[in-house]
């Protein structure tokens, strides 16, 4: 990273901060940032600074820079007064340098929280509430590198993570501390499993990958190997004979810690549901407008046949009755970052005991032992519902009066208005994500290819959540002014335990001469919702729930 | 209706049966067009006829009527041989004359199935099948005058039913015969009862009528007197004392027939649910293209709190329990046409028989017995579900293997895609309404009004079918661009059972000097389904299930 004493026009760390404080103040009570703009505008004022993000502008002049220096030059004395070491994130001579005992003095919201990445050293007090991950997750590196915590979600290396990063620096390590301090940490991943090498790989760390468009329709039941798989920890290694699923019982009931061999004994269940990320299709929600989550095309999605015990059967043995007030089964995996923290989520607990529901805890999938990567030896199925909450490698549930305080219940997957950001969300304020809505999307042809006159084969998936059956899917050749009828493929649904997709197709003469066709699919669920007709106004910032329609552009040879 | 022999050019009844028949071939196997396409060829050999309709061409030219002539000579000799009396509906000379003896032989498809209109005779033989109101509906009048039928659909009195039927002429009446033949009926609907001048009524007969916008919303309980009402036939008028409810048991239970008084005996059931009409917001739908059904503006839906007996209770003590088979709850209502075919609709046993549902057999609304617009003394309220199955004057209860064979369980309340027509439509193929998706509308300000400067008030109802909460309501000032989030009123939903409207506002700033607002809301639900941006593609030919955006355009003061 260049230092600031250098003298060309660049884009300006000090500036981007000072933008962000700037939104925060007006958004959020929370920061305290009157200091730190001080501090800022007093770096601003070396005279070789030009703005170079043309949507900022001071005191409605855009045209020139000339405002810029001259509040500045007013403002430059007492901010040079106010400015504290550790609230000027950047100076104009060579770096600061600190020691690794001084950063690990600053762990705290009291001192300061200062973290390191390589050389480099950061104040990040004022983005730990602001953390997507969560505070807590930031706080466990407060002190010390970031590289450990940066091994375990590689979601972190990416451009955008350290452009954020960078605006918090404020100086270097001392040269004599530069190495490193801490053992090179054993990959927490070395142990995942391996995986087929159709998959489209999203992240490897933890892994994250979803079928290709071409296979995933191929098959009514999606092939174990090329199942959609979301980890958010590494895939934990656990020993079939020595497992146990702890179940929480109530007051007065028992507890209950469970073999897979217990398990076994309860009447076995066995259905097809479709699991379906949240994120699904998330990238065509990234070409409108940036999102931060992991690029899903159209492949996280995918169905199986699932058998296990029913969930309500456990928690009856347990003790449990269907009770008048809210209450919530919580899951927790046996998957665990570094602070033996596990991946949760939780359900209704009317959910959880409606037999018609047909909540599972699975130990099979399409006639096998889970594979590792889908939950081995044990997760929760909850049909009709996100992906999220069907936790694998379950090691824990339990009923309590509210939602898991999980962060991805509480602070993940969930949907918000497109005016919302990451300055004004406020996760309290919406539901988490349980039933999803109406979704549908064109697996053939693709995005961009060239197709043959004459005649168009398009074919697709399309489910709903909740159980709704799919009872139509629209498709249009001429991007929606005219429609046709898809042909629904396989059997009929249940009507509101349609836990599974529908494939459907379209075969469509073509008119002599046409060039292009902007191929279009909605689908039509049992409650006649339908999909929105375009992304931008249900884009939110994590980019979940896109269920626009599905757009395909493609040629046709003369 | 004037003679064909007239020469001066109009829009000939030939050529647009002609016109309809060539779709008809097209599209149906149905129907036999041929002899009586080659019979109207032969009619527009008049060489005082021009085309009038400019969407109808004939090889391709339409800039001059040459080639209607020479193809007309050439046709005519054969056609004019194969035109036999029954098929030609139009004659040259002056009109075929029967007597009402005659027109009453020709009642069953097997001789014709012709009627009359005034002192018109009409061959309705092939439009019989594909009558909307369904083809046994429309032979009660076989052989017959329209008359009675029409004082009692009312909805028939439109121009272009006057338009379609004209086109099926035959001839008139004898003159001898043109005497009324049947007793001027006396009006069935002279004892529906008084009604509240608020209403915006889209039919006297039968009553159809909706509050304004500017009352809708004014409280979250729809007082009873401007509750919207959407009746089917006259409001028959029920004596409560010698009132009975029919249920009809299962093998080996019991057959109940309730008093009031009885149904008094069940625990009463108390709960606060939104009713709307699955053509709410139809007027929308008709402003892109014309649909079949009443005119509905945003106001057919209203929110009452409603007791009575848990229809679960009253189907258990018949002796009813939840079977793993499909079965289907029928009621009937007490309202019937000239057959006695009463009023009826289902909904399936598992909604019936699952206490969370809370399907209600009601005897009060607001706390007052029903009004008699409303059901008097009982009617059935499902929660979440379409108001076509919520039957009034309840009559009958039964259990059967199939939906009910009501016309409006099987021929109406049902969705298609935008592609089918009225020659096209299979009613077989789409299941009926029953949940309806997330629909939201703005109450104020109202479509064209000008509103003052500095500030605005956007409000409005949202509400969800299955018992799904409303989570969020989008409000855009901008035709959908940007969005701001309106803040809900009144208590949060219950999840899984909102079954009631949230109201919900919104106040703005506008910025100065802004001339217009393009308004428009949309709501999210707890299944996160979302409304579509537009109506085009929902479109369907009865015009039900409008839930697109719903958008004002308004005026600002300078």
């Amino acid at each position: 990273m260049a230092n600031l004493g250098e003298v060309h026009p660049r884009p300006s760390p000090a500036l981007s901060y000072d933008h962000k404080c700037a939104t925060k103040t007006s958004l959020s009570s929370r920061l305290k940032s009157t200091p730190a703009r001080l501090c800022i505008r007093a770096c601003c004022t070396n005279d070789s600074f030009q703005p170079q993000r043309s949507s900022f502008t001071f005191s409605g002049d855009n045209s020139s820079t000339r405002g810029w220096r001259v509040m500045g030059t007013l403002l430059g004395l007492g901010a040079v007064l106010a400015c504290h070491d550790q609230q000027c994130r950047a100076s104009q001579e060579s770096p600061r340098r600190y020691t690794r005992e001084e950063v690990k003095s600053h762990s705290s919201p009291e001192t300061g929280v200062w973290v390191t990445l390589g050389c480099e050293v950061f104040d990040i007090t004022e983005f730990v509430d602001i953390h997507p991950g969560g505070a807590s997750k930031l706080m466990l590196a407060a002190g010390g590198p970031l590289e450990p915590f940066w091994a375990l979600y590689a979601v972190h290396n990416q451009p955008h993570v350290r452009e954020i990063l960078a605006q918090y620096k404020i100086g270097e390590l001392s040269p004599d501390d530069k190495a490193p301090s801490i053992l090179k940490t054993s990959d927490p991943y070395a142990d995942d499993p391996i995986r087929h090498s159709a998959l489209k790989v999203n992240t490897q760390r933890p892994f994250n990958a979803e079928p290709p468009p071409e296979l995933l329709t191929e098959n009514y039941i999606t092939p174990n190997p090329i199942f959609f798989t979301r980890n958010h920890l590494p895939v934990p290694n656990v020993d079939p004979d020595t497992y146990r699923l702890n179940v929480v019982g109530p007051p007065g009931g028992q507890s209950l810690c469970l073999s897979l061999d217990d398990l076994y004994q309860f009447p076995k269940h066995e259905i097809t549901v479709t699991l379906q990320c949240a994120g699904n299709r998330r990238s065509e929600m990234t070409q409108f407008k940036e999102v931060r989550g992991l690029e899903w095309s159209l492949g996280a999605i995918s169905t199986a046949r699932w058998a296990g015990a029913r969930l309500c059967d456990v928690l009856a043995q347990a003790g449990y009755q269907l009770c008048e007030t809210e209450a919530h089964v919580c899951f927790e995996g046996l998957d665990s970052d570094p602070t033996g923290t596990a991946y949760g989520a939780s359900i209704p607990l009317a959910r959880a005991m409606d037999p018609e529901a047909e909540v599972l805890l699975a130990y099979e999938m399409n006639g096998q032992p889970l594979p590792r990567d889908h939950g081995f030896p044990v997760r929760v199925v909850v049909p009709g519902v996100v992906g999220a909450r069907h936790v694998k490698w379950l090691g824990k549930v339990s009923v309590e009066p509210e939602e898991s305080f999980s962060h991805w219940q509480r602070r993940d997957y969930k949907g918000f208005s497109p005016s919302v950001d990451w300055d004004t969300v406020d996760f309290d304020s919406a539901p988490s994500i349980q039933e999803l809505p109406i979704q549908s999307a064109i697996t053939q042809p693709k995005e961009g290819e060239t197709i043959g006159s004459g005649e168009v084969t398009v074919k697709g998936y399309a489910w709903s959540g909740g159980g709704r059956a799919v009872v139509r899917v629209d498709v249009s050749l001429d991007g929606g002014l005219t429609w046709q009828v898809a042909e629904l493929e396989g059997e009929e649904q249940r009507a509101r335990k349609a836990w599974a997709w529908r494939l459907w197709h379209l075969q469509a003469p073509l008119p002599a001469g046409i060039k292009e066709l902007n191929i279009v699919c909605k689908a039509v669920d049992e409650s006649y919702n339908v999909q929105p007709d375009t992304v931008a106004p249900i884009w939110n910032l994590r980019g979940v729930l896109n269920n626009a329609w599905h757009r395909v552009h493609v040629h046709v040879t003369p």
